[in-house]
């Protein structure tokens, strides 16, 4: 809870437009790269007034998952489900994932593909929670592909922890390979692969875009 | 060419065991892990000599991506290749990548993936000699997709370029998450997700494994 006491932050300098210039931050930087020095100065605040809210690195890193995870929620699932169930929510949730990261939202495009290269091998905390974070997000795709089974929009023989393994590689290989090559073909090559794997399990593929 | 007045590195501790150690550093700390001291420190041998040969850490960071694209080749492309054509070649690199990152060979398991990720945003020499190896690989399966065509084995209508793309981010994405997740799950889903991509373009899809 917000205090007046000065040692709190205020106003429009929230403690998520913070944790929004974090995640930013380490799309491209990485969770180490984070310095509530520069992101005091970044932001024209007082690092003191930081440092009340995140007393270390780490403290700091955890907020910073949390946000991102929110963005994510924010950005690309709760427009997705709003009015969308089954299949139809499940090929949004694709299409969202792309325009997030064609935008691009965040400068590295992706803060999760950012973290997990960093973190995979520094067992503690924060790989803890960003672990956390790729489960929840692997099961959230596969109960939508459970959900348009039991609807009967994707067949009954539709291999669930499969489908929801290669949607997610399919959309994470966007994030390197558009700066790298060129950013239309990649981001087409990704859609085209995307739609081709809900469209062979779709029991009316005419019910997705043709490409 | 070595000389034999000291200044150069001789005898085991030779130009190519200094950079298979800093292509193992990278795959987890990146080429801006890179520290010649370090990797000195590391080789019991002296910096003054690893100057000699990379006065600036660009040179290094350059011929290190060169000899991380010479150990793929050697394991992975070379030795399916050995005796194999077409689509057995291709499925032969596939298996061949996985048993790369599963051994793994690299502590980081791949110095690609890491060296996407941290240079995907920053132009220069060292960017362009990445997307170098990007392209060339890309061309690689590429070329395999279409020896296949040609030979029969798989259909005229395969999409070269879209299957190439499926190919690399099915393999891509084993790499953070099989230390994320449960390592032998990741492995079997990338290996079936591969496959399946295979098998659903191949004329005879009994030539590849069944799973």
């Amino acid at each position: 809870m917000p205090t007046t006491d000065g040692r709190r932050l205020r106003g429009h300098r929230t403690r998520e437009s913070v944790l929004e210039a974090a995640v930013a931050t380490a799309s491209t930087a990485g969770l180490d790269g984070l310095s509530l020095a520069q992101l005091a100065t970044g932001l024209g605040i007082s690092k003191s007034a930081l440092f009340t809210h995140w007393p270390d690195k780490q403290t700091l890193q955890l907020a910073v998952i949390d946000q991102a995870a929110a963005q994510w929620a924010d950005r690309i699932v709760r427009p997705a489900l709003d009015g969308r169930h089954g299949l139809a929510a499940l090929w949004a949730v694709q299409e969202n994932r792309l325009a997030f990261y064609a935008a691009p939202v965040l400068p590295g495009r992706c803060f999760f593909v950012t973290a997990y290269t960093e973190f995979d091998d520094r067992p503690g905390p924060v790989q803890d929670r960003l672990r956390a974070q790729l489960v929840q997000w692997e099961a959230f795709q596969a109960n939508l592909i459970r959900e348009s089974i039991t609807a009967g929009e994707l067949r009954p023989e539709t291999p669930v922890q499969l489908l929801a393994f290669e949607l997610d590689a399919l959309g994470q290989a966007v994030v390197t390979r558009a700066r790298l090559l060129e950013a239309d073909t990649v981001f087409a090559e990704a859609r085209a692969a995307l739609l081709a794997r809900l469209r062979h399990w779709a029991t009316r593929p005419d019910t997705l875009p043709a490409a």
